[in-house]
């Protein structure tokens, strides 16, 4: 399906389902980005989702958000339980006002939910010449160190960078070894997962997806992994207001209330230590990218480089949907 | 031999050394915290190697210390090849300062030295109320993924969040398997280190733990653990003005010139938010800590409490000093 033929298409279902104009277009832009960056987990898989939520009143279509200027520099935000897109797409404008004028911006928002690719926001942010790290919690898929419950979320870490080029650094790393997402398709789609990534609910390994998310996940580095979720835990949720200690929901299996996800924001300029700092992250990744390289490979890339690919790829082609999502989108334009 | 005997001989080395008596205390000080702690990779087993820099004046004893105010949040600091402790000491200090006055502080340092335990300076912080995440980044240990070159410093990301209790929540994790002090201590001592943690010169995997030293260390969770080294190292140095892409020379090993290396600190207030922050923590470590266990974990233990109970078990006991260091102590002292 062509791009515009497609976003005209999400539009009018947010649109049908009670969002504003504008927010339904952020929406629709959210998810299109997913798809074209391979992102398939956080993409047109989960618009169902968000329209089930929204008819249960979980997701508030309508909200009234509230931004609190705590000072020039530092915004909280409460989301009302807008759909995540929109409470993020806020959030990042007031960090990058805040950046601009003093330098740093800090910008917490609670009563959100699930907003898709954390990188996403942050490309918002480099573009502006701003270093940006956001952290976001999410439902619970992976125990702490020594437990046998899922407790933390997959909880990404996001940091992006300026690189005096045009494809930005844009780390967006989950602390699970793989993204629940892409779970959820597998799931989804009867797929098989790789092994060693999660355990099922009695707590031995399994590649079947459904059990998995019955399961828990297996964070990344062991302790130390458990200890970055755990610290996003508390930069998201216990600071920010929203919840934290596994009690942000499920979105597509718990619909006893709002998620009240928590997302942290912080974005700095990226000139304000070091006046040449162009010249200098190009030196930096041209040195990185110049050493020797283990067989088979051929380029020394730096995070963001293979989305930013399959982004220009995919953005002169049509937009692949499959058979469960077309039905998806038939069936929430008619409804 | 007692804390007070071992603080009194090793204040007397730097003051040898041409270090001022504020600073061979600050020094002294941060030494004996990484004996207490168990970081002995952090501790007296490189006293020997910071005066064997002072006395190649590529660490600066009589630091003329310039302290840039950007902003009331924002603090540029060049060492001028201060000691690490030093430099670090100054810029915790400044971010506490800054986040006090304005509820956020973001320092940077260049031309700094290795400074020991980042969860040293964190507690700082901590201990004031304040979120802190601290950036360093070091000599280089592991490779980028795909690489063949040992690039990245072992590349530590900290962060500490108050917790209501005396115990602070210090998350201080390297990027690398294992510390690379360990690795110093262990082909101090002769000893191995584990295996999968290192490979040497040509690739191949080791546990003799001086052929690690001349190999590459392996980052944690693979090309995310390159990610994450990645980010440490523009935050700390290509944007503080400090060394980066491999430029930190090891200071044990190369005497060619001064380190160079750059922290970045960031604190804000842990209250700005949701007021009830403390009440919000502990509900926080209490539901995690509530979960069920896997065999054999009796309790779930966040970030920090390991090293707290090591430090509380060892401040009453006397320092233990090995052969090798004692050697080093009787001969500095003479020299």
């Amino acid at each position: 399906m062509k791009k515009t033929k497609l976003k005209t298409i999400l539009k009018k279902i947010f649109l049908k389902y009670g969002l504003s104009n504008s927010h339904s277009s952020i929406c629709s832009n959210a998810l299109i980005n997913a798809e074209l960056v391979g992102a398939y987990g956080h993409g047109l898989s989960r618009l169902k989702m968000y329209c089930d939520r929204i008819k249960k009143k979980l997701i508030n279509p309508k909200p009234k958000i509230k931004i609190k200027n705590i000072s020039s520099s530092i915004v909280h935000i409460d989301a009302n339980n807008s759909i995540g897109f929109v409470a993020a797409d806020i959030g990042i404008k007031k960090a990058i006002q805040c950046a601009k004028k003093t330098g740093i911006g800090l910008v917490a928002i609670k009563n959100s939910g699930h907003y898709g690719l954390s990188g996403y926001y942050a490309e918002k942010a480099v573009k502006k010449n701003l270093i940006t790290m956001i952290y976001t919690n999410a439902p619970p898929a992976i125990p702490p160190h020594g437990g046998l419950k899922s407790l933390f979320g997959t909880n990404p870490i996001c940091f992006g960078s300026p690189t005096n080029s045009k494809i930005p650094f844009i780390l967006d790393t989950s602390i699970s070894k793989i993204n629940r997402g892409k779970i959820r398709v597998a799931a989804r789609n009867n797929k098989k997962i790789p092994a060693g990534v999660a355990l099922d609910k009695n707590g031995k390994p399994t590649t079947n997806a459904k059990k998995a998310l019955e399961g828990v996940q297996l964070p990344i580095a062991g302790y130390r992994g458990s200890g970055l979720a755990w610290m996003v835990d508390i930069l998201s949720g216990v600071l920010t207001g929203g919840n934290h200690a596994g009690r942000v929901k499920d979105p597509f299996d718990d619909f006893s209330g709002p998620q009240n996800i928590g997302h942290l924001i912080i974005t700095f300029k990226s000139n304000l230590f070091a006046k040449n700092f162009k010249k200098r992250i190009k030196d930096n990744i041209k040195t990185i990218k110049r050493i020797p390289k283990i067989k088979g490979t051929k380029k020394i890339l730096y995070p963001g480089e293979n989305k930013f690919s399959r982004f220009k790829k995919n953005s002169n082609k049509d937009i692949l949907i499959n058979k469960n999502i077309y039905s998806d989108i038939k069936s929430l334009l008619k409804n």
